[in-house]
């Protein structure tokens, strides 16, 4: 599809965003955290993307500033929130489905408390650690947009499948996270966007061994979904804070 | 009001399980729990009641079977399920909302991490490991009541106040959990019920520093709570499964 393949090589522009913006990728180096990153690195209004990795820092650039965090050590978080200090467009894009602990799994024979805690850590306090330490420091004058990937399976309502027991429950715990820190910011800061977003079916290796049942125009890649994400994230008003939106901007509830 | 305390006194009958039906309550020795383990002991159906504490044993009597377990130790958890076996009626009435590292926070900035994970360990994982471990020994030739104590607070659609981060969280967790087992179940195990409870604001330890906006009429005893979810209970059918249920019997969305 050249047509499609050369609309989708240009740059995008937040124009929700002042000139000049400043933005923060938490988890740069997977599959939807890079894409994510090199668009808005390549946005002209986008003065520096602060990339976030555990391991593999990303490259750095003209407008790309690694810095190093690790999911499970708040004190390395808060060092990372300092370092960053309050970018107007903060993405928290970790995530894990399955590693040498966590399994999705199957049935509920298969559920441990290795794998529970795990996913809690990784999928949940994580990220609401992130949360808590960037909001901390937004500012009260302009607004800021943060965002945290989360998934439609950590709906509680549309959850019809069942399955990924740990997975679930730990996106329903981010979910209840993200709307009980957009009630606050909805008081001290009226102009703040706090979401978290469903990004759909990803070709990337979190989803990869799981896109069999999924159709071709609903497999993205991960510039599609960035791109769609971001789209979604410019348009997004304060009404919106708190809930769960998916990448064609409908609300998932919870 | 003599008329209610008399009401009260009164034991109750589970009119929807077998006679010598079997019980068992994880979290015997917490203030609804106690009072779940002391109404099921009396109704004359009931055969026995196993009461499952962690540190100070139910006392035994003719109806009452002590055993222990400690919600964050899987092996003691699976000990404990093989010893109860499979119950016609099961509660898990743990829940701490604040100890030693849990407090309920009032704004973003006191989330921390230990209080997140002690949370999902206390509040999500352990009654989830609870249920695995009971549900996986569920009869296939007759009902299984099983429910958790979940809390409204858990709810994210129902959440206008905020705070409370690391609870509601952890809640919203356990009714997912709740959902996706109640998923399994249907299919497997279509005469079961697998249920969260709401119980209301109960005079315990647990909501004693937070009764002060609570009007008389809904800040209930314990065995008032408990003589309301036993109702509850005997009355729901195999539809109710995978819901978060109040006092009342109303459904809480999600």
């Amino acid at each position: 599809m050249p047509a499609s393949g050369w609309f989708w090589a240009q740059h995008m522009t937040l124009i929700s965003l002042p000139e000049d913006y400043t933005a923060a990728v938490f988890g740069a180096s997977g599959g939807i955290g890079r894409a994510l990153t090199e668009q808005l690195a390549s946005d002209p209004r986008c003065q520096c993307v602060y990339a976030g990795t555990r391991s593999s820092p990303a490259p750095a650039s003209a407008r790309i500033t690694p810095f190093p965090f690790d999911l499970t050590d708040e004190a390395s978080i808060q060092r990372a929130a300092d370092s960053v200090g309050a970018p107007d467009i903060v993405i928290v894009a970790t995530g894990v489905l399955h590693d040498d602990i966590l399994k999705p799994e199957k049935t509920l024979r298969s559920l441990d408390a290795a794998a529970l805690m795990r996913a809690f850590a990784i999928n949940a306090a994580g990220p609401a650690l992130i949360a808590r330490h960037v909001l901390a420091k937004a500012p009260r004058n302009r607004r800021m947009l943060f965002a945290v990937l989360s998934a439609k399976v950590g709906s509680i309502s549309d959850n019809r499948l069942g399955g990924w027991h740990s997975y679930r429950a730990a996106k329903a715990a981010l979910n209840q996270i993200i709307r009980t820190f957009s009630i606050e910011l909805a008081r001290t800061h009226p102009q703040c966007v706090c979401v978290a977003l469903h990004p759909g079916t990803v070709d990337t290796d979190l989803s990869r061994p799981f896109q069999a049942g999924v159709s071709a125009d609903r497999l993205f890649s991960p510039e599609q979904a960035a791109r769609q994400l971001l789209t979604v994230l410019d348009g997004l008003s304060p009404v919106a804070s708190g809930r769960l939106i998916g990448w064609d901007g409908q609300e998932i509830p919870p």
